[in-house]
């Protein structure tokens, strides 16, 4: 993967922007995303599928291969969460010098009320050998990446896979999951980075050794130094994101605000552990001081209401800043670990303010 | 608006880019395009509207003010139809030097079934006077453009305010307005280029001098030099997009084509009188081969689908290109003439390919 040392965005980078799209940032109003504004993360190109002959296999090292219909996988329990999902290349955009791949900002982000059916219990039913140390999730969408072709395929240990909150979704948002979401099916593995939740599944193997495909080994890896191992990209980093106050600029998308209380408000969460505390800076991060948590209650794998009533400026300009910290003493760092391929950067959101008279 | 004269785009380019998206080219499949890809071009922040206290206000030269809710305008005349809508910076991120603003290279375009009430019948129940020149559109969406502090407002001439296909919409694909297209209503004009079809309405107010605000007088006109008046933007030049066949390169979106007979098909249209002609080149220009129009019907307003079977290519690099042409003998010209804000530019799409054994 190249790096550009410039701020400038490559043609190749502005392609993938243009198809893929962030979270307005003013949504984080909402507790729930609605769809079309739920950030996408795309590689190849979204599959066309007839759902009358689509099946997910599960095969591999199980006693009994499965072969299922949408309709048979909506006949089975049945589950409802919402989730939050990032991307994990967001932020990697502000990166210097910055890793060349989708250029994301902040906003690489959402919530949706995902509804399928348990992943256990199915994996249960196939049979699931001892054997079987990683469960490998293939989607439908197929492209070339790194010089390789490929369909998209991620893996999980099997302890990982069998956690109880890992489902196989059809639904978002109480409708059938939109093309870009990986209809008819998808997994969701709340607290992963986005990566790991597979679109338009086709097939889950039970493997006996680790998966050492092109999403496993190469992409998802956080290293500094070219053709390292490196770690692998697991779960979501503490973030805190804020909806900008006021009204923007067209272009630049500076903020404009009128004198006086002015309430600051956002979203928080971490696939770590429950976010513990956000923190506001009003004077570019000089200071810090705590907002209040709570609000929409969407349970534990859903980001975090917060507010903040402590700011009532003058004229002048500002630079407003929030950072989360979790339960399990996770933070954003100012300045998070640079790495090679531009993941997990959670540096704290910053957004520039003019308040002035008649805004 | 600067200019850039290199081909990178900027960290302001880019913040536009990750809220607003453009169709994934493979989704041109489809006569209708799903909601979470349609394309979107939002000037400021998407409103948070509460439906029960918004009211639509017909005002300024009529003899009877209107203030209607939604359900009153549902219990309305209602009408159908699929219309493409097209932004009027398409192609923009393509011109050389480039216009500083969205940076769309050719996928801001989408067509959806919008279903409202038409437009005619109820200025006529206002009691429009013979004064009245023109109709001016005010959306709830506020911000600063050009320096100056703003609600998005468009007016449009008297006769093209009342032609009978104009209509207020507040269904798209048959499901109330999401937030990004405009909750609870938005103004449908077919056949002009998207900055017409003002969303998130509020107001429409009849003038009997015409309209000199920012979004007439100074954007979304076609001009060459900085400071000239120009001529307004109106209806949407002719313009094909091609599927792009095979696999992409995840980065390049270069596409990878097994050898052999290959289908090509898309979708064209044009504002100003029906398409009448698509042709294709598979040799970068050089030569052009008409394509077979039809397939789909969706009426006056919508796109129209091409295909093209003459496509059997040996192992190579192929540039692929498609062009339409309309009734009324409008072309898309190789290099269209620049103008400086970057508006209708809809030289042909093109679309490079590897064509190898195996892909």
């Amino acid at each position: 993967m190249p790096l550009d040392h410039s701020e400038a965005i490559s043609r190749d980078e502005l392609q993938l922007a243009a198809r893929n799209h962030g979270l307005p940032l003013e949504v984080l109003r909402e507790p729930l995303t609605p769809v079309g504004l739920h950030y996408t993360l795309i590689h190849y190109d979204i599959p066309a599928v007839d759902v009358a002959a689509w099946r997910l296999t599960v095969d591999g090292a199980v006693g009994q291969q499965l072969s299922l219909s949408l309709e048979e996988l909506r006949t089975r329990a049945r589950v409802t969460a919402p989730v939050t999902f990032e991307c994990a290349g967001n932020g990697r955009a502000l990166l210097a010098p910055r890793p060349i791949s989708q250029p994301w900002l902040v906003e690489a982000v959402g919530t949706a009320e995902w509804t399928g059916t348990p992943l256990g219990p199915l994996l249960q039913e196939a049979g699931l050998e001892d054997a079987a140390v990683e469960l490998l999730f293939t989607g439908l969408d197929r492209g070339v990446e790194g010089g390789e072709p490929q369909s998209y395929q991620r893996s999980l240990a099997r302890p990982d896979a069998l956690a109880g909150e890992v489902m196989l979704a059809y639904e978002m948002n109480g409708e059938p999951l939109p093309p870009q979401h990986g209809f008819p099916l998808r997994l969701v593995v709340p607290g992963w980075y986005g990566m790991t939740n597979v679109k338009w599944l086709s097939a889950i193997t039970a493997l006996t050794q680790p998966f050492e495909g092109y999403q496993q080994a190469t992409a998802y890896r956080v290293h500094t130094e070219e053709g390292e191992p490196g770690e692998p990209v697991t779960r979501m980093m503490p973030r805190a994101l804020m909806v900008p106050p006021g009204v923007p600029d067209f272009m630049k998308r500076e903020r404009f605000v009128a004198p006086g209380p002015c309430r600051l408000e956002g979203r928080a969460w971490s696939g770590l552990a429950p976010v513990s505390h956000v923190e506001v800076s009003t004077d570019g991060g000089a200071s810090w001081d705590e907002a209040r948590l709570g609000g929409d209650d969407l349970g534990p794998y859903a980001w975090t209401a917060w507010a903040y009533e402590g700011w009532a400026p003058e004229p002048g300009s500002y630079e407003l800043r929030c950072r989360a910290t979790d339960s399990a003493g996770n933070e954003q760092p100012e300045d998070p670990p640079w790495n090679f391929k531009g993941y997990a950067n959670n540096s704290p959101h910053s957004v520039t303010v003019t308040v002035q008279e008649g805004a």
